[in-house]
């Protein structure tokens, strides 16, 4: 890992500040999305015009313009600039994750739904698959401009694990007896394969050598994973007022997390019994008794260590590369996965 | 119009019979689909064996075999014979079809729903959301794996117009105002486009010349229109137990289809009100009753003549190409739009 006296201090700062040498190129992004996402149809546009509601802090297209830029930028690679390609790879990537998020949320509505159906929220389901369809449609019809086939080949491989991660995860809903090499596999393809992508074709398109992409694509791994990990404890640790969303969704869900998993293995038999009921049980006060069991034992500590070396293994990575300031902004921002409050 | 002697007898028989001249290439095209859809993850592997209840009849891996045919075979084009890209191609359309399939089922369900929800329909619905989602996304890696950039691009687009289509359908729900061109640019989208697309890629692969592309892709937009229109039709006048599925979905679900929307055109005023009324009533002998107004209208004759008319223009677009076994199987499966009971 990079030893830096920025870090430190950058990494309590938010992501939107480290965007300065990547600017342009998430301005671009931006203006590429709205363009390729518009349609003739005024009932269309209508619909993607919600879409805003699920756009997030550009993570991924972040990822795909520094990885080009610490190759491209530092003089590395073939010493080329940002490409026109990275800018559409940056936007492609976004509107795989926010498909993601769309069916996700069609998922969860039906979780939702379990405890109370309304027409409206079944519209709305329907909307939202064919919402999610049409990002997805339009984020390989966008790849497909590009010279090459070989993004289309990666990013079509990506939302090929990313949908078997989804599949494994309802799969395993509600499997107490679920174990960390699996859960790990679960979210290594929900999440972190697309953030090694990410790494990998920004390093792709700026001429980098194989060692460099393999240690970009790396980094995007554990980073992915640690992200994944560090979601898993704010979910029982976090202040909602901060994370600025319902906490103990996961626990309400009956979605193993990281901290569960290990709760389960490790506690005394008499906790342990304890928390399946609980997770099992329907009462109000379930995620707060749940958190109670939690917190004073050694499971978040556990997760703690693991998103940790995830992300000393992400760090490490970097130093494949040349020293740069898009380098800097990627070792901050793993740091920034494993101290961010939200 | 091609007027050969074998047309009207072979209109009768089934699709099955017509296959010979790219038998061994439809098997190849059931081991691809297979072979791509493996996957690791055993759950998935569960799933996806239940994909096989939306198999049908190859009517899209039909029109690429058999335009490249008619194209390469008949010794036209480039004078090449059907490559392995037609198969991959056939597939990756195939695979298109069935996640439109899957998550029309999705759509379906939500109608369903609506009158009574039960736990084991939402988790079913969950995983045809992402069933839908792995046969989308393999249908694009399958894709990206051919040479150039062409088909990739070719078949986002025409996903980007199939979503459109439906999210204009769902747009027009019960919107008994709905007019005839609108109805039309929802079935084009939803339907004709991905068969206009078949015959496209199909001709093209095999070298076609742009007159002979054109051609094609016009039978098969005329075909797909006239299909939609016949299924109107029959789910109206047909007899369920021929079709094989339940009739009077489409008045169920207050979906428009072209007889009601000439009914509400040109009935007497007195009929278009009851008519009216009905589509919006949850009687149990609704669909008895709109059939009843219907039958003895103009509106069935309209929709034929329209079927019809577009058949014939498929047919004559035949005309481009040079004589072959597979422009006849094109020719009859025009004719058979028309005719079939099913």
């Amino acid at each position: 890992m990079i030893p830096t006296t920025t870090t430190t201090t950058t990494a309590k700062s938010t992501l939107a500040s480290l965007t300065d040498c990547i600017a342009p190129q998430l301005a671009a992004v931006d203006a590429r999305f709205r363009e390729e996402l518009n349609s003739d149809i005024a009932c269309v546009n209508t619909l993607v015009k919600h879409v805003s509601r699920f756009r997030g802090k550009m993570l991924r297209p972040m990822l795909v313009l520094l990885s080009g830029r610490a190759v491209a930028g530092a003089g590395g690679g073939a010493g080329k600039e940002l490409t026109d390609a990275h800018v559409t790879i940056a936007t492609v990537v976004e509107m795989v994750h926010m498909a993601t998020l769309v069916h996700d949320d069609v998922l969860d509505e039906a979780e939702l739904r379990r405890k109370g159906a309304t027409i409206n929220h079944l519209r709305g389901n329907e909307a939202a698959v064919l919402l999610g369809d049409y990002l997805i449609s339009h984020s390989y019809h966008l790849c497909s401009s590009l010279d090459s086939q070989f993004a289309s080949r990666v990013i079509a491989r990506t939302t090929n694990q990313v949908c078997e991660g989804e599949l494994l995860q309802i799969d395993n809903r509600n499997n107490l007896d679920l174990d960390e090499e699996t859960y790990l596999k679960i979210i290594t393809l929900k999440t972190a394969v697309l953030c090694a992508t990410c790494c990998l074709l920004g390093a792709t398109f700026a001429g980098a050598t194989e060692k460099q992409t393999t240690a970009l694509e790396t980094y995007g791994r554990c980073l992915g994973v640690a992200f994944q990990i560090q979601d898993d404890i704010l979910d029982i640790v976090g202040d909602s007022g901060i994370v600025g969303k319902t906490l103990g969704i996961d626990i309400e869900k009956q979605k193993m997390t990281l901290p569960v998993i290990h709760f389960l293995r490790t506690a005394p038999a008499e906790h342990r019994k304890l928390l399946r009921s609980l997770i099992a049980a329907r009462e109000a006060d379930k995620v707060d008794r749940i958190r109670n069991l939690i917190l004073p034992s050694t499971s978040i500590e556990y997760a703690r260590d693991r998103a940790r070396g995830l992300v000393d293994q992400a760090r490490s990575a970097l130093t494949e590369l040349p020293d740069s300031e898009a380098r800097r902004v990627l070792d901050t921002m793993a740091e920034f996965v494993v101290t961010r409050p939200m």
